[in-house]
């Protein structure tokens, strides 16, 4: 898969009328990670308007309102992800319609659209690929392997979906790379599987082996100095947690970076949840860890959607002297307090 | 399914070659807790012998060393539960032989037998049915729901895999219908649905969808005083804590029971992994269940296997004074001791 999903570079993301509905994180991570590769985003609620107005990412990219008027592509990324991962009956037609234009579908959604009979009908006659990324067929168990002992695992997790982790996670990896480092990305859900090609879709897999699909990924990647796993859900969070305790436990990471967002007011969907205070979720993290194998929280990302610059600079300072940790905005100031964090990290537990 | 289940009522317990290898629990608790339906035990290694030597239940029930010898009977339930659920080679010869024989087939492995084309065309041909017991559609996200208020659930939970959380959960719903009491057990795993004919195989549920699936089927018995829902793994365990933690979540219980077998030296299947003192797992799963409602550990469940009748009485004493919880040996003597604490707590938080 991952040879395929790189190769494309000319995609159209599929956002039809939820721009703007709070679920579009798909389309704006293509947008901030792979914008040379999109051509255009389609959705006919926000035609004719521009990507970066519209997404906060993506520059002049611009936005169609029908299949008509998409530029010559050769994939369309569904570009949403909304809980429960269903595909809506209303998208239906334009999924036809790329594949009867012989544009291949890279979708995200727990509905495979390459088992539905109609879409496979089609990608067979038209001769193009539907690719399911949250399709797997991982069924190893964890054995709870003692990983090399001087490959630095850090691990992003968070106070609740949607704060950041995968961000946080890809941009320390890119600046340990810009330091020179050996560091590697692991994805682990599907926009970071659609952004770097590769990864294991762990929310996808069966409930037995969320622990060992990370696993083995890590024991692949465990060559480089730095490993980077993206986080899923929170421990906290009353719908995901089993998957979030099966990628800490199979990944067993000896740092986590905890990611929140300061504007959110209860948890992503549930509104009657509450959130859990940071300074008792990083206890919490670190106490479930260490049933598997020690692990510390060494910094705070702050994902600051909905604050002023200003507000976000008060709130870095604020966390940082409340937690007594390392804290960024790591969307507009990147992850460079972040990276120094995890370097002095490992010079403290790996002499 | 549910019917079908409870229906058969010439059951073969399938085994072979690992009547004595630690994974056969499923046939030990079909054993225990439907013998009047168990006609044969099949498993040419321990041929000739009584079920009750071998498997300490069962009782008289013959074990048979080939298809031949077997008695009359509707299906053929695999007894085994390997870590993985992978279907044995060597097992494919007397899967097939009852399916030419008109004998349907009861599955718990992740690997699905009526997947398989050779038994699936076979299954056809004789008009028999094959049950995968794990293949399941569960798709639903939890909500967080806020169960009815007067309905009490005690969840069973462990140090290990294989401690008696099922064994625990079954005997306190009987205990609590022996003395008038309005209860329901829901099982999350095969033994326990072979068993009841019907519940939520939890390990086998796409990791999104681990607490809905038993959130679901909670909201389906909460018109019960009591629900009596079975664990699964240990929130400590390098494998499967995922499974645990998503159950812990979606099923919300008020009062937990701590599950263990002290003659367990180490994770089972996972020499070098260490089992996680007690005191330190109570305080885990109260914490950690914390953040979606809370919840009091209010009793231990012992499994002496492996313990003399006076060690296993001693470890009672000792364990109940350690914790200060009341404690009892539930393969021994019931689980008298645990249905008192669990009215005592129910009368402490249901005023």
């Amino acid at each position: 898969m991952a040879e395929v999903l790189r190769n494309y570079q000319r995609i159209i993301v599929f956002t039809e009328g939820q721009a703007n509905s709070g679920f579009a994180k798909t389309a704006i991570s293509l947008l901030r990670y792979r914008q040379e590769h999109v051509t255009a985003v389609l959705d006919s609620s926000v035609a004719g308007k521009r990507c970066q107005e519209v997404f906060g990412a993506g520059g002049e990219t611009p936005i169609c309102g029908s299949l008509d008027e998409i530029p010559p592509a050769d994939a369309l990324f569904i570009g949403i992800a909304p809980a429960g991962g269903k595909l809506p009956i209303e998208w239906r037609p334009a999924i036809a319609g790329c594949l009867r234009r012989g544009i291949d579908i890279v979708s995200g959604l727990h509905e495979f659209v390459s088992e539905d009979p109609e879409f496979a009908e089609l990608a067979q006659r038209h001769d193009v690929r539907i690719i399911d990324i949250r399709k797997n067929g991982h069924s190893r168990v964890a054995g709870g392997v003692a990983f090399r002992r001087s490959n630095l695992r850090i691990h992003t997790v968070g106070q609740d979906c949607s704060v950041g982790k995968m961000v946080s996670a890809i941009e320390i990896d890119r600046e340990l790379k810009r330091r020179g480092h050996d560091s590697s990305f692991v994805a682990t859900g599907q926009t970071g599987i659609m952004i770097d090609g590769a990864g294991i879709p762990v929310d996808a897999v069966v409930a037995d082996f969320i622990s060992g699909a990370i696993e083995s990924q890590v024991v692949a990647e465990q060559h480089h100095d730095f490993v980077l796993i993206e986080g899923q859900g929170s421990l906290a969070h009353p719908s995901f947690s089993g998957v979030t305790l099966g990628l800490l436990h199979g990944c067993a990471p000896q740092g986590l970076v905890m990611c929140y967002a300061p504007a959110r007011k209860a948890v992503l969907g549930l509104p009657h949840a509450q959130l859990v205070p940071l300074i008792r979720l990083v206890e919490l993290y670190e106490r479930i860890a260490s049933v598997r194998a020690a692990a510390k929280v060494i910094g705070i990302a702050i994902n600051s959607h909905g604050l002023s610059e200003s507000e976000a600079a008060h709130e870095c300072v604020r966390v940082s002297e409340s937690l007594q940790l390392p804290a960024c905005d790591v969307y507009r100031d990147g992850a460079g307090v972040l990276v120094d964090a995890v370097l002095s990290y490992r010079d403290e537990i790996l002499q």
